[in-house]
């Protein structure tokens, strides 16, 4: 028997765009928090008309609808959690114009990332936002989030690299921001308020993207640690001295540990922290220069050895500490409560350990890594679900990192959003008063609560 | 006889916060584009906490409140259209912090800009935004206008320096947005939201501004031309090569007889059209290389001649040309209607010739001037408000010169606003939508409209 709404959709548009089997359904239903929630509907748009017919179609039947990219969000942005209709752009996923000369790209938002970064590379130019996830997330996922990465110290994140947008509007209406390769300083500026809302303010349906010529000469070195400070007060005097990597990526022992175990890399001595650092520019003297600089500040601050990438061999076998990290964690525990917090690289040694205060305190195992040249650190409750008495105190470890985080001057998402699982957290970062104008905000966007609701607010 | 307000505002402020009388009235109803409105009182506060009080009482009575920095705007941001209150910062003139090792600064509102680009200076820092009333202009006034400047295209503008805001809302509350020296992804964007807002939305009470090291190295030519179309490939050209100059301003050869005239520079000679270039860096090789590029595509785009800077006191009287446009503009007409208009630097060549266009068209005389590295244009129509049937002609070769910036993917505004005198324009840039969405975010911040009424919209 079809509901009202199936028919309603199939009406609407193609056989195929539309999703209602439960199967089908639950494959829409999940994101990487382990929670989930049926959609009553999915529905795969190929064009802002189709998104426009659909929120119009919402709209007047108070439906909601929760857009989603690939589902790799680690706070909940795209569950559906009151049901309604899950729009996956999928199918959108076409570079609609690129231009090398001036160096931008139009895109739709279902494209993953990588894939735009590796057809643009063809062409001398770099896309910076790199998120770990960065293999199977989508470009409107990225923007969305405001996703960063670990070039974001150097490159910024996903918002310097948006150039403009359209989007859907709740009532169906369809904006656009922004001018393709100029300043745009229109007086509100919407476009800064969609980037990074999570999907909660309207449907973006297309990005234009600036690029940068591709760096000419990089060096990279891994650096390893006796003391996990040691490698926070690295991250903190390279800052300090002016020299920005384009890659700064702190790791501790224990996930250091873990991705030996899972990459078996005989070359990387254990240790309790590491660091992987990238210096590139198109200028050789000058990177050669910065380089020596981050060597220098690694002895001073007592690394215990530096391994210099000679080959791009080397050079892939000191990412791969850094890139399995994901996968080799989920070996070890069957729970990863994966929180993302940012403190001023100045804080970072400071944070370090308060981490292991918590770890102790708590009896938590926690693994710390992440971009430390931006002060963003991934931090790991490693756990089981299972375990009722353990996820307690894996919560009250939550919310203590996070005070710690907002007391030096930090803030609760470096890049992963506020979502479902740090609603409550954000009155402590933004005040009352702060949350009171985004929720007028959202009203003022969203008046009936359509677009991707119970998010962000608790 | 005192009146009500006036009565209020002494008992809730020290006598000398209120003015009342006419004559000092006077003094805050004015900006540059010469329109006026007389305030019915003008408040000037000390501190966060008495923006707060002025702002519960105005919320209470619902009076008309009008931030003013300098009153230097070209677009009417600061004058009292409605009457009301004028806000007037200049006694929230404070460095309230300076962190030379993490780079940045919190001040008050009030502070002149190059006073506070002189501060830093002397610790080897710089604060790029240069608008040019950067001598009188205010960091509130720059935020809240989004001020560009002269180093834009290399350095970004006002946006790109904003750390962090606090600013008091239409209730009299108190937000504060981002953090003192590292990325803020809260969910929606309040600081990107209130930069460039005009003062229409909230009033800023605090700025943290992020600074930069000094570049080291700074190469300065002067560059003549027989047509204007030549310079603009000149700009088309450097931004398609991938150099970035510090500098690269177009003047016309109106605008340079005008200044030779007024500035009396016997080295330079008159032609057509001239561009300023800096190229500046912390490498000098590096600097020497692009500075070699630049000056080769001069060359290959027809230059006539090329001064480049030998000494410091050659690089003063280059710059002297540029630095004196407006003083002596005002010499050749009564009135200057001086617009505001961003173009993509590709389109510099066609938008130069548009203006030659519609100069011969409406028979009215335009200077034009400006970050053309940027494509920012300030196109001035010199006139004579006495004459009717002449503004009646500039009205129309404004119409049509934001016309054809729009078609050239370009923006009605690079740094001045829309205020009062461009609201007419604003939807053919934003569209129905785009006004629908920012009068709707203007109601959620201000749901009397009490702040700054009657701008940008029309």
């Amino acid at each position: 028997m079809k509901t009202e709404l199936e028919n309603d959709l199939t009406r609407l548009f193609k056989k195929e765009q539309v999703l209602t089997s439960k199967e089908e359904r639950i494959c829409y239903s999940y994101d990487a928090t382990n929670k989930n929630f049926l959609p009553d509907a999915v529905m795969l748009p190929h064009s802002t008309e189709d998104v426009v017919k659909l929120m119009r179609y919402a709209h007047q039947h108070k439906i909601a609808v929760v857009p989603r990219g690939a589902g790799s969000g680690y706070t909940g942005g795209s569950l559906p959690i009151q049901g309604g209709i899950v729009v996956s752009f999928e199918q959108m996923t076409k570079i609609l114009h690129l231009d090398k000369e001036k160096k931008y790209a139009l895109v739709e938002p279902g494209l993953i990332t990588q894939q735009f970064a590796d057809h643009v590379a063809q062409f001398g130019l770099l896309y910076p936002p790199d998120p770990s996830s960065v293999k199977f997330s989508t470009l409107g996922g990225n923007v969305a989030e405001c996703a960063g990465g670990l070039k974001g110290r150097k490159y910024g994140v996903t918002r310097n690299y948006v150039l403009g947008v359209e989007a859907v509007l709740s009532s169906g209406e369809v904006i656009q921001t922004g001018i393709l390769d100029e300043k745009d300083e229109s007086p509100y500026d919407l476009q800064s308020l969609l980037i990074g809302s999570e999907g909660t303010l309207a449907l973006i349906t297309k990005i234009a993207l600036r690029l940068v010529d591709k760096p000419q000469y990089e060096n990279t070195v891994l650096a390893t640690f006796d003391q996990m400070e040691d490698a926070a007060e690295v991250v903190a005097a390279t800052t300090a001295s002016g020299v920005i990597p384009s890659v700064l990526e702190f790791i501790d022992g224990d996930t250091l540990e873990c991705v030996l175990e899972y990459v078996r890399l005989d070359d990387i001595e254990k240790s309790e922290a590491v660091l992987l650092i990238e210096v590139d520019g198109k200028n050789k003297e000058e990177v050669d220069q910065e380089f020596e600089e981050v060597l220098k500040i690694c002895k001073e601050k007592k690394s215990k050895g530096l391994q210099v990438a000679q080959t791009k061999e080397d050079k892939d076998n000191l990412w791969k500490v850094r890139r399995s990290i994901s996968a080799s964690l989920l070996k070890i525990a069957p729970t990863k409560v994966n929180e993302d917090i940012c403190v001023p690289a100045s804080q970072l040694p400071t944070m370090v350990k308060r981490i292991k205060e918590i770890s102790e305190k708590h009896r938590v195992n926690i693994n710390t890594f992440g971009h430390a040249g931006d002060g963003n650190l991934h931090v790991t409750f490693m756990c089981d679900s299972r375990n009722k008495e353990q996820m307690e105190r894996v919560e009250k470890a939550v919310d203590e990192l996070f005070k710690h985080t907002l007391k030096l001057g930090g803030t609760l998402s470096g890049e992963h959003g506020i979502g479902v699982t740090k609603s409550k957290y954000l009155e402590w970062e933004v005040g009352k008063e702060g949350i009171g104008m985004m929720k007028k905000i959202k009203s003022a966007f969203d008046p009936d609560n359509i677009i991707n609701p119970g998010k962000i607010f608790s």
